[in-house]
């Protein structure tokens, strides 16, 4: 495999300790000329739905590279490590369905190895911090050119975990979606793609209603945050091109009691159809 | 225009989210040898003063560079996207009075560009995300060596958006002030320059009261923060020439109610005279 | 001394602010070329000893390196300012016990300076921001090649401020230990090295009793989080190789309510001895 001049890493580790530079040090060890880019490390703890939303969210930007992500609360069990070939690039982590997005999103998995040989990891491993000792030097190999089958065992593109697809169905009346996922500023992204907006009667001009156990909201559909009032809500579509609800200057999520997965039904009315 | 070899970043976008690593994969396509540095994203969302304020505090120590600086409430509507050149470098953001306190401190305005120029931008651009879709990516091309006036229409520096400044004014007795920042630890920036502290009674020795509605605190004016007692407050020239107040190991602007924009009376009296 | 590539910076300044930044630029204009890695900003304001516990879990991982650390409540008084050699890196920062850990675990002070040539600072200084004005400038010209001794004054390693080592007595029935540190998520580390602990009675299969003034825990002693159930404490190794108290997916310090300093008494039972 060429070398790759990009790694990118995201995880749950946070920014207080120095579990991030660790994995800096370890990858700089191995490849000093690797530009390394953060995506995030505060993803909730554990939350792998999370994790892989925003992987696949940054992903598509980056040159071809490697895109190390560690999400792992099965760290130290039994689950597999993973570095998976997709488009122009390899996704390593835990197969634990953090990587499924990102994978789908580049094309679907190529070719998966299961990372099982140890002369890439760290010489000493611990049970509790694979992002430092195999997730990362496996990683940082890999962008300096070793092949993806030195990493070990082939495996079953099939057999990779993925995360279940969040609810999309399009009846004659209304949209019937999931909440996807909530940002750091509380603006929700919905289960629709900017594509099939229209279809469910997103059109400049219309009026949304979102409906769901507990509560309802109506909202203009608009382009930007700007074309309400501060304290209003929007339907827009958002910066990765799907539906989202937002509150102008507030954390709608919070506002409105939606979280990830939450069930919703969205009518449209009025606008330039 | 010569390329620069750094460009900085300064947002609202928070570290929780891709958004930041997502502007940081545009540049890298763009200019791949380009030197980013994170100013920081933790302005609170929307708040262009403190934006502004650190964006001044930060670029006087840079090389000539491109700053980027995205605080953007009237995202996607009709408020002008701008580069503006100022001493040896330039200024990359929306016009809304975000860059006006760092470009004036760098000199004052030479030049400025609407950014109106799409062979510039992204191809595909999002209403919510012009730090991905133009700020960044005209930045990344400013530095890789394009001309100013390649980005588009030019502006007449006086029309350029600016803050209002501070009130401070000195008379025989008292110094009429304001807060001009807060920064993360509470501490209190006053609208006081250390050159003009003498003028105002601010001497080694003197002793400082300070008066607002609603409240005041008497403090000695000392260099650092350990010449008092944990929790006793301090009136001190801060790192970047300011007078300011803070309380040792504690946050002055909670625990005084101070922020933003309070207005205030400082005396002085003692002090080595 | 040969240049370094290699430069870490940790403080407590807070992600906040520019004030990181702000010594980054300071750096990179001494030295373009130096590869600057953040190991964290988020050490709580003024906690010499959670400084000295990161800076010292992270700086083994790295390459020769000049490591900046600048935790620092005596800014500006009359605490000294020191460069360390320690093994094949420098260490800058105040001499308050900050460094000590870390300086300890590279097999201990070789030489030190006290930075007194201000040669070697920035031209100006403010007296609450030696990280911009002495430490980091300083530490960048030694990373560029400048030699140690022309840091300032010679100062005898034997004065060098050290932290107080943490209680580890093991006797026949139980060991006593002390809290040294709480990570980001509320994961506790004793003052138990993972070596020792076959012989206080932690081996595969062992039952943990940890008893203190207000609390006690009984959890088994495993490799990994997934070892345990959801909000189920556990004892394990952690990936410093000490032995550490955890709540899986929780926090243990807060729900157990232990803190630094805090004194313990551990048993342990069965297991495969």
């Amino acid at each position: 495999m060429a070398p790759f001049h990009c790694l990118t890493f995201l995880t749950d580790y946070g920014l207080e300790d120095a579990f991030v530079a660790v994995c800096h040090a370890v990858a700089f060890q191995i490849a000093p000329e690797l530009r390394i880019t953060d995506i995030t490390h505060q993803i909730p703890l554990g939350d792998i739905q999370r994790g892989a939303v925003v992987l696949a969210q940054a992903a598509p930007y980056f040159p071809p590279a490697v895109h190390v992500a560690v999400v792992d609360p099965g760290v130290g069990t039994a689950r597999r490590a993973v570095a998976v070939q997709a488009g122009d690039s390899v996704f390593v982590g835990p197969d634990n369905g953090l990587l499924s997005i990102a994978v789908a999103a580049a094309g679907g998995a190529g070719h998966a190895i299961s990372l099982t040989n140890r002369a890439l990891w760290r010489d000493t491993t611990a049970a509790t911090f694979h992002g430092r000792d195999i997730f990362m030097p496996v990683a940082a190999r890999l962008a300096a050119g070793a092949a993806l089958a030195a990493a070990g065992d082939p495996v079953d593109v099939a057999s990779l975990v993925t995360l279940p697809t969040p609810d999309c169905r399009l009846t004659g009346d209304a949209a019937h979606l999931e909440v996807v996922t909530v940002d750091g500023f509380g603006n929700v992204q919905l289960s629709l793609p900017g594509a099939d907006a229209p279809r469910a009667g997103l059109v400049p001009g219309a009026t949304v209603t979102l409906a769901w156990a507990g509560g309802a909201v109506t909202a203009p559909f608009v382009p930007a945050f700007g074309d309400v009032g501060p304290g209003e809500p929007l339907c827009y579509l958002d910066s990765g091109d799907w539906v989202a609800i937002a509150v102008a200057g507030g954390d709608a999520a919070r506002l409105l009691g939606l979280r990830t997965g939450t069930k919703l039904t969205l009518t449209a009315r009025g606008g330039g159809r």
